[in-house]
């Protein structure tokens, strides 16, 4: 794995609005995947599998609602 | 995936009370799903799958839980 | 889904104390199982199914920690 | 299930020290186990299953870890 | 279980350095698990279980991740 | 597991960027896994496994999620 990766486009956690703010987390949550299984063909075939399994589903939600618990955060929840 | 899809009913997490606080988190951790698999008839047969898995309506259960943890602090707890 | 469903009782996080905070936890948790799954008759046969599973009792166990985290949270602790 | 079980015994998140805390997170993590399955037969039973299982005690440190993360909160850390 | 096992080395969650703050956070888990598993031999075996198994590593580095977040906090970052 | 072994770079949570951070967050994830199992060739071996199970590489990036939450307050947020 290479650390010169890309992993927050922009390199900050301030975004404009909510939906900007989930726009980013589900990048930042991609791109963790990337960076740990960097072959695209290996990922596109991954892609198939969990895009039909129900509890993947559930588990990438999971961590997309991490992720922007954070950036949320960093925003101070856009109010 | 479309990131033109809206992520967050109302682009804001600033909802009148818990009630619609926590119908919020439902429809935030549904919409992660629905990006991710975007074919309805695909989301129609795995929710077949998971309303009837009670390993994977509990996993349903900690996705919201956690997207609430962002909205309640996002207003203030509501107090 | 209904989103009309009561997610919240009292439609508040407010409690007296931790003990009402817990089972406000606990109720919560099931309420999105509930509107997950609103066939009462389904959701009896899958009581019997993870009250004997170690694994999803655990399961369970981590769902209401996260929810009690955000009820203490507004009830700054009943400090 | 009875609500009217003890689930935090005290019923206060507030102890002497680190110690005492994370001995009230065990304890609560375990009476949520407790009042989700009531018949003491069947979590000895389970307790012989988890106790042996690699991936659940792993799973029990993460709820406790989690349980842990109010407490401590609660009491300021103890500083 | 016998609740007078030692659960936090030192009895404080108040460390030096994060490095140290690290350390504290991976024997917290630890204990966690030996005192829900006391039997020394079964920890070994399971021991051998889990460092060969990908996916409980991985949730082994997700507990610990929790642990730190409360240690990290208690320690203002070490800022 | 010897706990003389670097859990950190550079000891610190504190970094100049939000991709610094992300990075930070990477390597420490990895870093208890290298605690947990100090054989490199058993490691090897190990992430031809998680690299190929769409499972294990949510899983990841959930455990990444949580050390970022904790890095990210560290550096309150790069704001």
């Amino acid at each position: 794995m290479s650390e010169s990766v890309q992993l927050i486009p922009g390199d900050s956690l301030i975004t404009a609005t909510p939906q900007e703010g989930r726009e980013l987390a589900i990048k930042m949550a991609r791109l963790i995947i990337k960076v740990t299984q960097p072959d695209a063909e290996v990922r596109g075939r991954l892609r198939g599998v969990y895009a039909e399994d129900a509890a993947m589903l559930i588990a990438i939600g999971q961590t997309v609602a991490t992720e922007f618990t954070t950036i949320a955060a960093a925003n101070n929840y856009w109010r």
